[in-house]
């Protein structure tokens, strides 16, 4: 049981303004603060997580990994899902129930994820970006008809299924990298995303994650200078 | 239990030749030989995907989905993890080994597939094929940088933990997408996804999900003249 064990999340100590709140570790800490399951951070210093401690916890050098004890795991997927397993917030306890969220769990993050990734992807870190800004229509298109798909799925209801779920946090994760003005064209999916982040675990999770950024900003900001 | 359930999976009865053996039903099927559980297929008609019979499984309008008795789940990931659940062939009993290979299940489809996916959306979709070519390079890079991560990570082992799991089905099901000549700088990651392919369960599901594809060939070839 997760409970019984000392648990903690690697997290990073600041981020560039665009990937503030948006880090996966954020994931994570609000599938835990949902579950009521006590954690601590480990915190890396920018620019240190490709080394060698790092990478023993996360074999691509990524943020973030979950301590469990003896144990560890890593990819904010798998460690929310694993959550999810001892939280009756995040999951229900019937069969039928539980492969509802698992296949919304896994739609957040491989079919309405993958563009909106890919766009951001594109905008922020392409170095060509006249070709990036051509690609763009077609990328915003593939996200518009996962939007439109959503739309009718949360027509009418408050959540993915008739609760929320584990699949509902990571949708909700995901449609965060969404432009508002895009979103605004979906109407039951903007209401959706407000009332899932408007959960006291998310903000929560998400005032966690940003406290660091604030107060080390003035450091790295010197350092980039 | 999966094996007291009829089961059925949904295919296409032909896509065209670049996604003929990457269709993410031969993931299920995969998975399903490898737990020995039997099941039967529901063909789609190629351009069918998107109607209301195939939407009332799928909401996004793709293929797979498993219809399991009175109960269906779709995204190929999670049905192929809820498969796992039920052989000791795709996860080992102890609590730590079904971590790792949680782990490394997610990790194939949101952190080494993303890239990958991303180049093969550039190449077959763009209708900017310059813009696409002059991006080329830099996703290049990124795949690289994900599959110089595995190669240091399988050097010297045979599967990504002590013993194939759903984290390895995953993984070789992801690295099919890459390139053969791109693979073949990354020696261990070339031995590991051969080893992987070679296993009877993978062919009797290639072998299963192609034969429509060339039953059907000609007659989807000549509505496409």
């Amino acid at each position: 049981m997760l409970r019984d064990c000392e648990l903690s999340v690697t997290a990073f100590d600041w981020v560039p303004g665009f990937a503030q709140g948006l880090v996966r570790d954020l994931r994570v800490r609000w599938a835990l603060e949902e579950a009521g399951i006590p954690y601590g951070v480990d915190l890396l210093n920018q620019g240190t997580q490709g080394g060698a401690a790092n990478l023993a916890r996360q074999p691509f050098g990524q943020v973030p990994s979950l301590r469990m004890g003896d144990g560890s795991m890593f990819e904010s997927g798998a460690i929310v899902w694993r959550i999810a397993q001892e939280s009756d917030v995040l999951l229900p306890s019937d069969a039928a129930g539980r492969d509802a969220a698992l296949s919304w769990l896994f739609a957040a993050l491989n079919t309405v994820e993958p563009p909106i990734s890919m766009l951001a992807q594109l905008e922020i870190f392409s170095t060509d970006k006249e070709a990036a800004t051509r690609l763009r229509p077609e990328i915003v298109d593939a996200i518009r008809l996962r939007l439109s798909a959503l739309e009718r799925e949360l027509s009418g209801r408050d959540w993915l299924t008739d609760r929320f779920t584990v699949g509902d946090l990571m949708m909700a994760a995901v449609l965060r990298m969404v432009d508002r003005d895009m979103l605004g064209n979906f109407p039951a999916v903007s209401a959706y995303l407000d009332r899932c982040i408007d959960r006291p675990a998310f903000r929560k999770a998400l005032a966690d994650q940003l406290r660091p950024f604030a107060q080390n900003e003035a450091r790295y900001a010197s350092m980039m200078q």
